[in-house]
């Protein structure tokens, strides 16, 4: 069986981490530096919360994105190539969310851009998912650790994934109610990490 | 209890420093290459100046919450949860210093630049400070570094916090004081270092 | 000899992983926010799919070369100063792949764009094959790994530097020519992973 | 005596690598994408030529440079507060190399464009040289590689910084002098590693 040990995990990890916190980082491009009259400035600065605020919330979605993987790839104890091919493909969606944060922030009343939004967001939501039913199947999960994956791979860890979806005819109801939808699952993967701790030490 | 091994915190710090790396590279984009005639390119060169102080100021800023950064967690055995929100929050703030190292250079006279260029830095000091108080908190530090944990912890420590804080009014006497404030917090931290090192070793 | 130990390699794959990482990334740059009526965002956003299309190829791309160099290290023993001027040309390719993809994004229809994008692949396909060859000469691979590392330093191997190049010329008969060979061989790695997997565990 | 252990060395050897990593990547952002018909596209990649000239300079200058700190801090066994500053130092004159290489490629016959970036690497390269003779003088370098720092902190090592900083006033004659001058350094340096590791085997 193709398999290799966990020493080599070390570099997918460090390769997974450079490209997340590039990705981060750049979501600060999007807020742009004013460029108006001096007496403007204040005027203009409140005019930029909304893009504070699409900053945070991405900041918090890729943040999370992070932990969780790095909590699966702790418990991992090799790889095989299918988990490579998903790992940059998920990684492939994270790094369209400065894209796609920035389009939401300029068009925060089309309903399209919440929803490429969402969109992207449900990708890397479903391959992260994925990914954790993988590494079971194939064995890549050290012995006692199998709890903790099993339930990040069961349906009710589906549900984030479900939410994110949602989220696209969502916004063509209303783009908030998509951005309300995104939130809660940043609220909500506090409770779902607890019963992870908890089924892991039991 | 919820905390996980030493051998965990590496992945933290990798991604950690992976996003202060950038957002301290960032910074030099600040710094536009000018468009002029090749005859001007000497003015033009010296208009610059005030980038290059705005660039080195920042990158000495980020460079030292990365040096503190950098012993408190060399200093921990352990991480839970708490940690890492806080930690996500603190490089959120990390990541606008180059927007707002950008915006205080193109808006050197105008307070609320400043101002907001010294409130990001307030929360970023903020949160780091209350990152020591957590860690002794919740029994993360090493048993040998708890003393040198607790002198980031303590009210003097906070006192960097306040500068930072302090600097948003101040903006609004006029920039300068605000800017000499943020260069005071690099000059005085070498005595807090010394401090520490000498009640760590005690 | 002058050759370094195992641990030394560390860093060089750090910085390799750190510069792929920020490359890989980077090609989401080219993935214009449009600039649009908000009524004609969902035009646009159809008008986008081909830059989608490229970002896709060209992170494919660097994530397969990421792979191949990955396996490549991890057979390594030690390394020498020719390997790490070998790594530093193959890297300036590989940072040229975001510029090269954008450039085929934007001329779609330009042989000229196509060419250098093919150009650019093959060169990078081609340090990458002469670092195994040259690994294997200077004794560099680990005993038990050598029959692997052989696969990657065939002429068969080579193929893929070869696709690459031919594609240089095709895109002048037509870009979509080149685009479909570079797509396959995303597609041949597989394959050849395989023999070579199955080589080094006989 | 102030002085930590080699293991938290990692930490600032990865914060280092990153940035470098970034820095040498930002590098591919000054070679523009042209905007012209796609029948001109030949002709405008002719005219790119020098863009990626200076490019591969560049690229070349800031892999030196991440070699040679590279093995220096191979050779360490602990580190100081005092490195740490001039590793910032160090690494802020790094930072500017992406803009001094765009503002030499867009004024190449300005004498001052061409100075500005050999003043930069002078001080890269200086702080580069001073950090051997600190790690020397400090104890902080390993018993048995004393050796070949000495050989980096002596007045021949001395030599390359003193070319980058002639280069200089030789803008002033031409720039292309001043462009000969630090191609000669990437030439150069390769004799002087050889005798780093004959002393230090010997």
């Amino acid at each position: 069986m193709e398999k290799q040990a966990r020493t080599d995990l070390g570099r997918i990890v460090a390769f997974t981490d450079g490209v997340m916190a590039v990705a981060i980082t750049l979501l600060v491009l999007n807020i742009e530096v004013p460029d108006v009259d001096g007496a403007d400035l204040g005027q203009a600065m409140v005019d930029l919360l909304p893009s504070f605020g699409a900053y945070f919330l991405s900041f918090a979605l890729v943040g999370r994105f992070w932990i969780v993987h790095h909590a699966m790839f702790e418990r991992l104890r090799a790889f095989d190539g299918p988990l490579m091919a998903l790992n940059l493909v998920f990684l492939s969606a994270i790094c369209l969310i400065p894209f796609s944060a920035d389009l939401f922030d300029r068009y925060d009343d089309e309903p399209i851009a919440a929803a490429v939004f969402g969109g992207i967001l449900g990708v890397a939501s479903f391959v992260n998912w994925y990914m954790h039913i993988h590494t079971l199947r194939a064995g890549l999960v050290k012995e006692e650790h199998r709890g903790a994956t099993a339930v990040f791979a069961s349906p009710v860890a589906f549900g984030f994934t479900a939410l994110f979806l949602i989220s696209v005819p969502l916004a063509f109801v209303t783009p908030i109610l998509a951005e309300a939808v995104w939130i809660s699952t940043i609220v909500l993967r506090y409770p779902l990490r607890r019963v992870s701790v908890r089924k892991s030490s039991s």
